[in-house]
């Protein structure tokens, strides 16, 4: 066990500040980070807030973070994937039972024994897991991932969770070369969400609630971008879209989407609104479409998503902060003011 | 042209009564059928009643009726499929364009110019079309479908709409041996639907509101019955099922059946409850599952359903009735007092 650099929190209503916390020695599956970025996703501001206290309550002192990218400075003796210097990534999970039918499918996320990167169950020393707001991490070869290295790894960092969270379903329903779809939102989940429909080779349409994101949609790859409040924009797209990412984790008129597709179309959520969505049943029978969600992504599927972005040069568009920010960011992504993802830099925590 | 014996609505709040319609006179393509059953379906009630007017508003006067069987009297020069004196049923289309991407895919159902077989534009004889209350009718043959002759013909009658409307979706979502569905809602269309999944070699959990129920579910071949009001028999299912289809026409809990399906899990719905249902994005998103819906199904399914029904000898169970007792028949279906289906005997208006 050796002590490392972190960032954590010590309630529900505490800033994030330095901490040291616990990281075990790295058995002999295990790699050792040195952690170079991490991102900040808008569930690691829920948790931090324990506003997910319903389903997933907190436990404090928490340690946020499931967007790392770093250096690998140890490995144990069996593990044959990665060497010291080579760049790696970690993501939501950290273990999983490795025996289900979910692992024996890849479907690790799905997993009833799969341990998330932090707030989780820590079954080597006890408490929970830490995340990557930290120096350094020890995790199974199994859940780290290869970083292409001609990345900008600031940008790649998100990929690690905002990556696959839209990657997966997009892989899952099948979008490819000639079909219509849409994203819904361009946050930090949507507008990863466009480039990889886009490079997946679809006809993409990004859906915005605000004017002043179409030219920003459009930069970001998307064909054709739609003022969602807008009745006849909405109109001319009726029953044309094979698929629709939702990504928008606030209320919204979720039967407005609906009528959007054609039949046996499928809109996903990836996204999470706290209230229930209402659905209209008519919208779901005229034209025998669905509504799914999906979450994540296994870690062969993740793989496979950072090797497709190191083939695009798709990374997020982040906004690089030193860690001692962390609690001003955590402000603005309250207030959606990111274009489109906080990525921290974390030499500043070495340096600290 | 012709006239026909049959009972119409004068209006939103008349009794159907006896009425003179008229009836084209078959054309090259068309086959004319004496009617001989004619299932009460609910749609019935809603659009005699118009309280579907926000999307379909009946014009009167309406002859209802679109789980027809009879028995055919004449065909058109250009008919090849049937010859007079063939058993034929009719179900909830009597046209379509024949020429959109659904229509080429044997989706007539979900083609943009269908024709419904009541309250629909009457190409031929202008005014809409009059359904199956009626002594007979006048239909292309590609609309019109083989009935096995060793099937009783009254429980025949209601697979035209309610057994295609619970087939389809079974057969869609792959129900085969070896997978656990749900059949929530025991009435017209669940009684059916428990039949048809027992005979795809599904194991059928039949849900029911009322414990009354269960002992019918377990002889109409369900394998288990629930309460769905029952908590912890509930729980015991959790995470289990491949495929619920959803028959409930009346606002549910759809949450408490979403956390019933195992990953990648589908529940579809084939009825359309008045209000928006509530649904959580975790309970989709956990698991990776959908919700669906399904409309009736297209014509070659619809013979390919009554070929299945005739192998496996699979009829509704009825209450017959004559013609005269159909308002009667109304008042006890809106309080959903009916095992499982009314079919009116038309002979009953033939001698009227």
């Amino acid at each position: 066990m050796y002590n490392a650099k972190a960032y954590s929190a010590a309630s529900a209503t505490s800033q994030l500040a330095p901490a040291t916390i616990p990281r075990r020695d790295p058995g002999e599956h295990d790699v050792q980070i040195e952690i170079l970025y991490c991102g900040i996703c808008h569930s690691d501001l829920h948790q931090v807030r324990n506003e997910w206290s319903g389903f997933m309550p907190t436990v404090y002192p928490i340690v946020p973070g499931h967007e790392i990218v770093g250096r690998i400075t140890k490995v144990g003796s069996a593990v044959t994937k990665f060497k010291p210097g080579d760049l790696a990534g970690v993501g939501c999970m950290v273990d999983s039972d490795r025996t289900c039918p979910e692992c024996k499918a890849g479907l690790e996320q799905y997993c009833p024994n799969m341990i998330l990167t932090y707030n989780a169950p820590d079954k080597h020393l006890g408490g929970v897991t830490y995340g990557g707001y930290s120096e350094s991490i020890v995790v199974d070869e199994h859940f780290v991932l290869r970083v292409p290295s001609n990345l900008y790894l600031a940008g790649a960092a998100p990929l690690l969770c905002a990556g696959i969270t839209t990657y997966s379903p997009l892989r899952h329903w099948g979008v490819t070369k000639g079909k219509k779809v849409g994203v819904v939102g361009l946050g930090g989940l949507g507008h990863i969400g466009v480039k990889l429909a886009h490079a997946l080779g679809a006809h993409v349409v990004a859906f915005t609630t605000s004017q002043s994101k179409v030219d920003d949609a459009l930069r970001l790859d998307a064909d054709e971008a739609v003022v969602s409040r807008d009745a006849s924009q909405m109109q001319k797209h009726a029953r044309s879209f094979d698929f629709i990412l939702d990504t928008v984790a606030a209320d919204h008129d979720i039967n407005a989407y609906l009528r959007l597709l054609r039949r046996d179309g499928t809109i996903t959520l990836v996204g999470a609104p706290p209230k229930p969505l209402d659905v209209a049943a008519f919208n779901l029978i005229m034209g025998r479409r669905s509504l799914s969600g999906s979450g994540i992504g296994g870690i062969a599927e993740t793989q496979e998503m950072l090797d497709f972005c190191g083939a695009h040069n798709i990374t997020a568009d982040v906004e690089v902060i030193p860690i001692q920010k962390v609690n001003e960011a955590y402000e603005r992504l309250a207030r959606s003011d990111v274009k489109y993802r906080f990525c921290i830099d974390m030499a500043s925590l070495r340096s600290e």
